[in-house]
């Protein structure tokens, strides 16, 4: 029998927190390229918490996905047969083949990886989405100053994590906060924060912030929304610039998500809150990816994987990251 | 008997809405002034919607007014006696000497107006604070480009009456809205917005907008919050910009104010949201100022003054102000 093509699809859309029974396991043909595509044997595949957005109905800043659709996202791995003019088999390619073993790309927002540099897996890690996310987030959106405080939420998380160690080549004081203790431990530990809290044993946040933070903040980097993001509002300094770049915690809401008011913080301390999506400085990858290759050499960045073995385990993979099981970037290993 | 300085003081915090028991009408002597130092009788006062903060405890952006203090606020009127050496007896002055009818300048803030180039009361208005307010909110902070869709809340008020008219001039489609069918009809007919609804009796502020703006919003230029500016997010655009100006809505709660949490929307349309202060564009007022004139005197920009007749109606001409009883700018004529 053929080797078969392994796809988790949409199989309902998730009301509130997903569920096992809204992805489904099917099997199907290995597609063929045609002229100007390759066929993708893919090695690893991300999951990342915007993917919780692609599978409502309706447009968020992309299309959704729809029932029956194999779920989207980033992957890499070997060309198995290219009848693309700028890729051989045995290429290794970073492409968005979604949550499959097999995939067809016709080069879009496709680029080679050369594993004699680094391992693969880090092209959908620091190397990949998530790094540059952090990379533009922080220095173009963000743009803080040496000796400035920045506050990262999820700093143990993909993004968190680079934010944090960027900010600190920077000479940047950096505060994160995490939701276990160890997350807590290796975000001081190995990622050299000046400081940080278990948000989840908190009892005030504002407190906790207060107390690591004693000259206010100047950067927020935000992943979470939620109780962190109003406790931060009120200790942001004037001119402070906050960078929205995740709302995790209201994206199981069931209903419209309420809070405190925040822009009147804005007026009084004259703040910019600015939105991103990293596919904004598509045209500035590559000299970002070598300024972050370099770091990552010389062990200015440090990073770690959390790999989940299995396409079949990709849900629960991708829930457990929604819950805050991982430490660092999670991965699944397809291959 | 001499004559008196009339003042207006802040007698107790309010709690909610201002009441005239919150303020006291007193009389002191006419104070004396000293060498550097100027006298001056003010002509008019300006009551503008800021004021609501400094009549609480606690710091804003500035410094509340204490217990027994005048209460503060801009001023237009003539120097009767000047010890400052670059003002003399006869000038009319422009100055934040608060709500009293005589005060001392040491020269800090204050401008010379003259009288033959425009009504001095201008000074407070079109041609002051709130013009400099519409002019930097909307070029520096808002940044519009011919064609977009510029949406003013509080649109026939001091601040926003303006940024719908340079709007206009910059070529974009501006709609407002206000609080009254009279301010409405001021706002289309006289200031020339392409569409404005009242608030107060429109029953779904988002559907109203909506209509208003066929092609989405690029600009909102916010004066008040609350469920007007709650019901603009869902149509910004791509890369839309918020000037976040005023949040009248908000400034007599008595709890914390909550409502639907406006974050996502950053990452979605990657929005620029921005606080301002005219104050941090001072170093550039000459320049607007003689920009502005000449839009006035071109008949592109038209104003309106609201005058309430004497100091001891600045209490109900300012707390008529919150509620939203006059068109235009309103001023208290002193001498």
């Amino acid at each position: 029998m053929p080797e078969k093509n392994r796809q988790i699809t949409l199989a309902q859309r998730p009301y509130g927190f997903p569920k096992e029974s809204d992805f489904k396991l099917v099997e199907t043909d290995i597609p063929k390229p045609n002229t100007g595509e390759m066929l993708i044997r893919n090695e690893y595949m991300s999951v990342d918490p915007y993917m919780r957005g692609r599978m409502n109905e309706g447009a968020s800043y992309s299309k959704g996905v729809d029932i029956g659709e194999v779920m989207v996202g980033g992957t890499v791995g070997q060309v198995i047969e290219s009848n693309h003019p700028d890729y051989q088999s045995g290429d290794m390619v970073q492409a968005n083949l979604g949550w499959q073993t097999h995939g067809i790309s016709n080069g879009e927002g496709a680029r080679k990886v050369d594993p004699s540099l680094a391992p693969i897996s880090m092209s959908l890690g620091v190397l990949g989405m998530p790094g540059l996310t952090a990379y533009f987030g922080l220095l173009d959106v963000a743009q803080p100053v040496a000796g400035e405080t920045v506050v990262v939420s999820a700093a143990s998380g993909a993004v968190g994590s680079v934010v944090g160690q960027i900010a600190k080549i920077k000479g940047c004081r950096t505060v994160g906060c995490a939701g276990t203790d160890e997350k807590v431990r290796y975000v001081l530990d190995d990622l050299g924060f000046d400081g940080a809290f278990n948000y989840k044993t908190s009892n005030e946040h504002g407190a906790s912030f207060q107390e690591l933070c004693p000259d206010g903040i100047d950067v927020y980097f935000d992943n979470v929304g939620g109780p962190i993001t109003d406790a931060v509002f009120p200790l942001l300094n004037l001119r402070a610039r906050v960078a929205v770049c995740g709302q995790i915690a209201q994206y199981n809401a069931t209903e419209p998500p309420v809070g405190p008011r925040l822009l009147w913080h804005c007026i009084v301390k004259r703040l910019r809150i600015q939105g991103l999506l990293v596919f904004d400085w598509a045209d500035q990858y590559d000299q970002a990816l070598r300024e972050m290759a370099q770091w990552v050499s010389s062990g200015q960045i440090t990073y770690r994987e959390d790999i989940v073995d299995g396409i079949e385990n990709a849900p629960e993979a991708f829930m457990g990251l929604l819950r805050g099981d991982h430490i660092g970037k999670r991965l699944v290993k397809i291959a």
